[in-house]
């Protein structure tokens, strides 16, 4: 089941001297997938931090693997899958297309980022979060 | 009239820490509109490359006034609004929009590259490029 | 009189297809070297907003004109030399080299921006600012 | 051992509206600590990429584990701590710091893309380009 999708057509730009993407544009793309998920299933980011108190849904690990790549003028599709919920983090799960053609399996571990009484970000529970998206 | 239209929703990670699109980013968008043209009304960068012995349809000037700022969730629309020939450059002129909002006016200057006798890029006549556009 | 200079060793992932510098990184070095001024001459963007009341030394234009191409390896020097202040501006003049060879002059206009009472931004006068550097 | 060390100072452009760098940008920095090696102890991406006929050291795989953010003004330290030799695939690791403060632990899984005679990247053994490092 597709939570989210994001198309972008890659330009000359977001590709490397090999001629193809270079791979933290991915990893953008793979965050702009998630955002506009909390766009659409929820109010975004900056409403919910506010809602929740919190400084950011910020990221505790990302991991990508790469199938093939894409270049100039290809039409990517990337979906969030699936979130996993823990009591302290979520795991989005990726997939990136060319059409039929698999160009990366993608993931984000995140975390509900809150300032302490001395300014420092703790993890709190994630679950206001989810109560919060769709 | 408008020869080339990229749209590009903003997301969170095009945006500084005062909460609006970084503008190098503006930047980027444009040159996608150009290369989108390239590809749209032509056979794309690396085909008229090819087809024209050249490196590039290269950069020599670029400029933009930034009328509004645009953040996450603005669904900004890039219009290619005319380009101008001359004997060996072309200017591009481009506007940007969120909805009826202007948010930048911006234009490349470019010229069709070639490497010379000793592998130094020049700029050659335009001609043969335009005539393969459109 | 060189007011700040930014080092950064061009790599591989700043590159595009034609093996040559994506020119909107460009853009994004010269703002650092900005921001790298603002952090040596005064205390920084952040702590200058706060006890400006402003939300950010924000752009009003910018362009740049490129001279000649640098790629992967190479050793890019960009000097901020000079800053010219009117009443609600300042233009910020830059050069970037990787040796002896002139790589790019580009500019910036800022203003400081202050929310209005409706919260729109408007540009502030830049003396306070100019008084907090240097 | 550290095989390569790349610092940058972390930009305001480099950071999100949360304040913090924007995690694509660590794996970019990552990236270029990477290139920085094969330039340092080797001849670099294009030069090996010629000498070995091949497309690219390319990605496989990345991850990252995110300990604590950085921000404006703060000299981020990247070094390249292992690589880890397979037959068709190569594991480089890295750890980045802001003086003591550990920012993140990566790796990328590379391979040595040599295009068949389709045109399609495939892996190839590895054991050349190591004997052309260091």
């Amino acid at each position: 089941m597709t939570l989210h999708r994001l198309e972008h057509v890659v330009s000359f730009g977001d590709c490397d001297p090999a001629g193809i993407v270079f791979y933290p544009n991915y990893y953008a793309w793979m965050d702009a997938t998630f955002h506009g998920y909390l766009r659409t299933s929820g109010p975004g980011h900056a409403a919910l931090c506010r809602d929740l108190g919190a400084r950011g849904v910020g990221l505790m690990e990302t991991g990508m693997r790469y199938r093939a790549p894409a270049s100039d003028g290809d039409r990517i599709e990337i979906t969030l899958d699936a979130i996993d919920w823990a009591e302290k983090s979520l795991r989005a799960s990726f997939t990136a297309r060319v059409g039929a053609r698999l160009i990366f399996e993608g993931f984000e571990t995140r975390g509900l980022f809150v300032a302490d009484a001395e300014g420092r970000l703790r993890a709190a529970p994630v679950a206001a979060l989810r109560a919060l998206l769709g």
